[in-house]
């Protein structure tokens, strides 16, 4: 099969490589129908974070159940399905409690283990019964969904659970002004989160045309473009001073992350899915306002489940809007050189027919 | 009047000092029935935090109303009240988001301002309609209480506030394993409160033989007398390696706060009301333990008037028992000295009759 391999900063190559099989009865292998690439993905590719030459890469993908193992009892293969960035038991506490994306039993497909990669022709997937979403009527009905339904679903995989995470854990409640901190494919589903959960007024924080413009799309009231202590100042000013009742870090940046903390009101909470890098919380200061901090690798499966592909199949949401490029996995590539020279907001690969 | 005022390092004196008026409207002054000494209160006289000599001291009072402001409405001369030790408008959206203790147009009467100490025979009170919490049936009703019923009427002007702020920001729900850092009154308190607030199971961190009692008798499953690398240990062998499902940290020390981020189960929130002292947060791990960290100065006022007025008027709880001491106003220095080396858990004040 063709399968993306990382083979060095900035060097990514559509290759052969070997199909997986189950190597486990929980496991089974689903045939990719659409990935894509990750802002995430963009530590490595450009070397700010270790990985090592002949890995496969990818962590988002929808497909076809193609293979299951002998003790998978949730799918079966024809089955239409979503595959989140983490796998996870699904029955531990961390599970029950809704935070599957560190479950310990668990991991991320992101790792480089082989055969894990999303971004080819066939993923395995480990743990199958705590880690797919099950599309309901299967390859039959897919067949059926148009392209932007396909690109919809495929951001339930990450992106769209993970902005739906960060609003979750900020505690977005209906009536509430909420900031966004991020303009990249999370941030702008943060967007799309906070207005499904009843933001009465939403502040995205972006200094980007094209995504000011989707921002606004996906239901930003107000466009803050200006950066650090600037943006501070003009989101203070916007809500009379009290800064926003919820926000979202969607960044991770030390200075994201301190923009995100210097405009919650109050006893609010900063729900955050930025990956952190170089982050820095003043214990006192958040203290002392009664800041909240909460958030880390999503839970997607939970949101998915419980709210997600609801709104995507109703049409209710579009999230799949974040896809601005769209290539073949020959063209690989070319999809992370566009996500890193950011003339693309997010790269689809359109890897197989449902 | 009489009033207890900070010489110096660990120099507190009673002196007569000018009975207050309300200095506006909005103001009204109590006579002071019941005050008490607070852990927080040992910073400043250890000389561990920087304070004025000469300032008066104590935010923590019951006791009648005895004059008010033109502008006050809310309650009149002879009701029995509960004072919180922050004083707020009760108007504005940090106030109505329930966080009035660090609300802007407000204060603390710790701040050492004249008239505004709690360990005196009156206290101003500013913003009076914003920050007081009425006793139903006023002093006529309040003489018939039991010592018992004003002691614990007593801790709802901190402590018992503050303990329960620390379990609703760890969220602690119905059959929850609540993990409590920090034996102090706060600690105790929180006790009451996660099983206030359901909990199946509670551990205490405790090294005290009398406190660790005290926290069996308010509701603790399990003791945990271990400190630091052990305790963390300890707490994930009781949990069987999962964690509390709530952690309440009311200590504010750096190794209070790692311990308490360690043996959170991924997902749950360290609600904390330990006023920091050297605190450090690692950014990085706590976001891939999805571990929430929020809290600050208690929502007193909110949390008597919504749960913990009716809980103690209804004989329900009896978080009184933290003052395993008492003294008059004249005996003040003796109540602080018996607090600082920990002779007692917590020093009442009898200021006068009801």
């Amino acid at each position: 099969m063709k399968a993306a391999i990382f083979q060095g900063t900035r060097q990514i190559e559509c290759q052969e490589a070997v199909k997986p099989s189950p190597t486990n009865p929980d496991e089974l292998v689903m045939r990719v129908v659409r990935a894509c690439v990750c802002g995430s993905d963009l530590w490595w590719y450009r070397g700010t974070s270790p990985r090592p030459a002949g890995s496969s890469v990818g962590h988002e993908a929808i497909g076809v159940v193609d293979q299951v193992g002998s003790r998978v009892s949730s799918v079966r293969p024809g089955d239409f399905i979503i595959v989140p960035f983490a796998y996870s038991c699904g029955v531990c506490p961390v599970c029950k409690a809704g935070f599957e994306a560190t479950c310990p039993n668990g991991g991320f497909f992101d790792a480089g283990e082989p055969g894990l990669g999303a971004q080819a022709e066939y993923m395995r997937v480990p743990l199958a019964d705590g880690t797919v979403v099950m599309v309901p009527g299967g390859r039959e009905r897919a067949r059926g969904f148009s392209d932007q339904m396909l690109d919809n679903l495929l951001t339930l995989s990450d992106v769209m659970g993970t902005g739906y995470h960060a609003a979750a854990m900020a505690e977005v409640k209906p009536g509430d002004t909420v900031a966004v901190v991020g303009d990249g494919a999370v941030g702008l589903c943060g967007v799309i989160a906070a207005k499904l959960r009843g933001a009465n007024r939403i502040i995205a924080l972006s200094g980007h045309k094209e995504r000011q413009d989707m921002a606004r799309e996906f239901g930003a009231d107000d466009i803050v473009s200006e950066r650090g202590r600037e943006a501070v100042d003009k989101v203070r000013e916007l809500t009379d001073g009290w800064g926003a009742d919820a926000v979202l870090e969607c960044v991770g940046s030390r200075q994201s992350t301190a923009t995100a903390l210097a405009i919650a009101r109050n006893g609010a909470v900063v729900g955050r899915v930025g990956v952190p890098h170089d982050e820095h919380v003043d214990a006192e200061e958040t203290f002392y306002h009664n800041t909240g901090l909460r958030g880390g690798p999503a839970s997607v499966r939970t949101w998915d489940q419980k709210v997600l592909l609801d709104a995507v199949l109703a049409g209710s949401i579009n999230p799949g809007r974040v896809f601005t490029a769209e290539y073949d996995l020959d063209h690989v590539a070319q999809a992370y050189r566009d996500m890193d020279q950011r003339t693309t907001i997010k790269s689809l690969l359109r890897v197989s027919q449902v």
